[in-house]
């Protein structure tokens, strides 16, 4: 890799706190009376260390945390990687989400799906999650439409894959089964239990191979001398369910 | 997608249970008195539903669950899923792993980076690996060598990410850092404290933005009226460490 | 305390297994064709080992998981411990319990609990219930009812805490109401989302100080050189909802 | 139970969140723009609701967790309702504990076991130890030691519990064996990996049947149209590890 150029953005790690910056020169970032001059890390390799400071380029994850504007809740990285794996995605697939909310979703598919088309109605929300995207250049192969799914035109037997995160999934199964292609996948992202049960109520006959979980993640204390979890942990963000589309014959 | 075809490998699925078999004419799936006859699967859409089984076509977790041949200890879709990302590849990446084992993670990588080499120095997990990749005509980008990663020759600042799964990582970790670009990302699967606490100790200088994390997984039953979690989970498969390469001025 | 007589129940250790046996002479147990004749360890201090086996008094906890006889689902000791104390109980306390189920936590409250009430309307669990608690001997402050606690004559504003184990505590909830003291605090154990849903939609203006909450027990192998958590482990058993008696003015 | 009274310690509840106040005629509590005048408590029945304020007599949690100072970790009730159980007390049964901290595991022991004497070597963590449970009038089976351990005069075969909540238990183990009666029970709280390989390298032959577990509380939101669990949780508190004397013959 390159080494560092004035107006990229880069992730800035000091202690236990991250910073994501763009490189504009004269800034500098201060950290507990510690500054570290912008000016020094352009032109530097990945990876340096500048007194107390460890300057890297951004992971997708980082982005996410450090760099979104969140007009919603965020999908978390935990749960947008198992996602993008469990819908079967890869190179040759073609996904579809609904609502797009502030992009998180939209971008970590856009790593490793062929073709991405996401729908969010709210025009706030659009223009964040459009805003996100061009911002941190992810890549050309997502379709970003302000435009609700229910209304929308879409076409029929098209997707690998359809994700959906929209409060009240219910009414859009039918709609949801027709743009899949037969046998193709389906997953909802819901916060409460409430919202399963009735999911579970609604999906079947449409959708088979159920199946509904939660990823829950715990980060541990880097001390050799005392290693032990950290005292406080995300306890939940929301329930996944996933699920097949069945074909009548 | 096309019908199904003689001689695939299809996932079937017969209320709780799941089953990885190949359409071979003339065979047939026998569970609790209930018979799938393959011949008449064999030409029918994905996501048929045949008397009580449903039929489809795997997507990686149930080839790594199902059918995946196992002489070590396979690394679990859920960890598998979460590393792929952490790890920030995508299409134009190349990562390299040791060991292979039974291929897991590699043919998770495959699906999503650009590069896959991966080691393995214990011949009956090599071919092992090869015959579970090949077996399920997993991508064509993946290298596996039947080698020791301590004595490869392995290129110098090459590859974007690398991910280490042998027992004593420790010996190996200056190699790790020379094949990596500047700010590459590493990771290492660790299932026993200890062996998280002695890495700790010993990747100092070397790598950092050091997380160490468990990806834990929540089954619950689908039952719409009876929502609960499953009585029984996996409580531990590995600790995950994750660093980026430091580079020295 | 005394050694070990014959006719008592005590719990042998043998590596990773734990065996309730009544030390009956010339009887023996027998594992992985290891002996342990009773005559041996009649007469010896308890903790004693013998070969690879370790004997002991057995615990509660050991009593209930290897000895109780289960006509229901128990309730697990991490479950009845917390439950205990949580509904503030000590030796000047009186508590009533129903379903009594198989005992379990009626034994736990006979522990710590000044008197303990609990009703049964199933004959046959009342009468097992009956046997586990006579059997071992669990001390005499507890009253076990064959009656439906909501046909049975309660004394009114007379218990300290009240627990709930019933699939539909939701019509018993004005009867736990009159039979508490003011202010006094009402346990209930629900396995599925659906019944904690219900309980909190009817408990309101009967009871305040509302929590919900689940137990999670995560056991560790005991190798110091491995140390790591079991690969499996208990993923739910229920969920728990307390709250304390509202008085209206 | 009598009504409220001048100077005695209530707990307030105000939607979401718990004061413990002493009532003191004149005084009032402020949330949120509303006011309780503790005027209008004195004389009221426990579980009053008054305005958005609901008043009871705190349970042993809530003193704990709400009204005692704290010089050291706080054992959490999560954790000390378990160990009380675990270790097997009961009215008959007599438990040792060092070192004190804050009290709390003293206090949860006080209201289960005969007897309970507690060792504190730090002076200025005995004196807050006895104020807390001076202060809310915890019963009088507690003897408070500001004592080492490891230099105190202890009786031989006298306790049937020990639980040590030191740094470094492992020089204090000859001393724990002796002071338990045959088959003892014995506890230990760890916070870190590092503690517990190193204890269980050093207890072998001197004490069996060990356990190593941790005790996860998970809470729930408790709005019935919305069930889900709390964003946030407690990662972790400590490790526990278990065991019983071994006896030689």
């Amino acid at each position: 890799m390159s080494s560092f150029k004035e107006g990229e953005y880069v992730l800035i790690v000091h202690n236990d706190r991250k910073f994501l910056r763009k490189l504009i020169p004269k800034q500098s970032l201060n950290v507990k009376k510690e500054v570290l001059k912008f000016d020094e890390v352009i032109g530097k390799p990945e990876g340096v260390r500048i007194g107390s400071f460890e300057v890297y380029r951004p992971t997708l994850e980082d982005l996410i945390l450090l760099g979104f504007e969140r007009k919603t809740q965020i999908i978390y990285p935990k749960d947008a990687f198992y996602i993008a794996f469990k819908l079967g995605l890869n190179g040759e697939k073609r996904v579809l989400e609904f609502g797009t909310g502030s992009g998180a979703l939209c971008a970590v598919f856009s790593q490793i799906a062929g073709e991405v088309w996401s729908y969010e109605a709210v025009e706030e929300f659009y223009k964040t999650a459009k805003k996100n995207l061009e911002r941190f250049g992810i890549k050309g192969n997502v379709k970003l439409f302000n435009e609700d799914f229910g209304k929308a035109e879409i076409p029929q037997n098209y997707f690998d894959a359809v994700f959906v995160d929209v409060r009240e999934p219910y009414p859009y199964l039918e709609k949801v089964h027709q743009s899949l292609k037969d046998g193709g996948s389906v997953g909802f992202l819901l916060p409460t239990a409430n919202q399963v049960i009735k999911l579970l109520e609604s999906i079947n006959g449409l959708f088979g191979n159920i199946e509904v979980l939660e990823i829950l993640q715990r980060y541990y204390k880097r001390v050799p001398e005392r290693f032990r979890p950290e005292d406080q942990m995300v306890g939940h963000t929301a329930y996944l369910v996933f699920g097949r589309k069945l074909t009548s014959l």
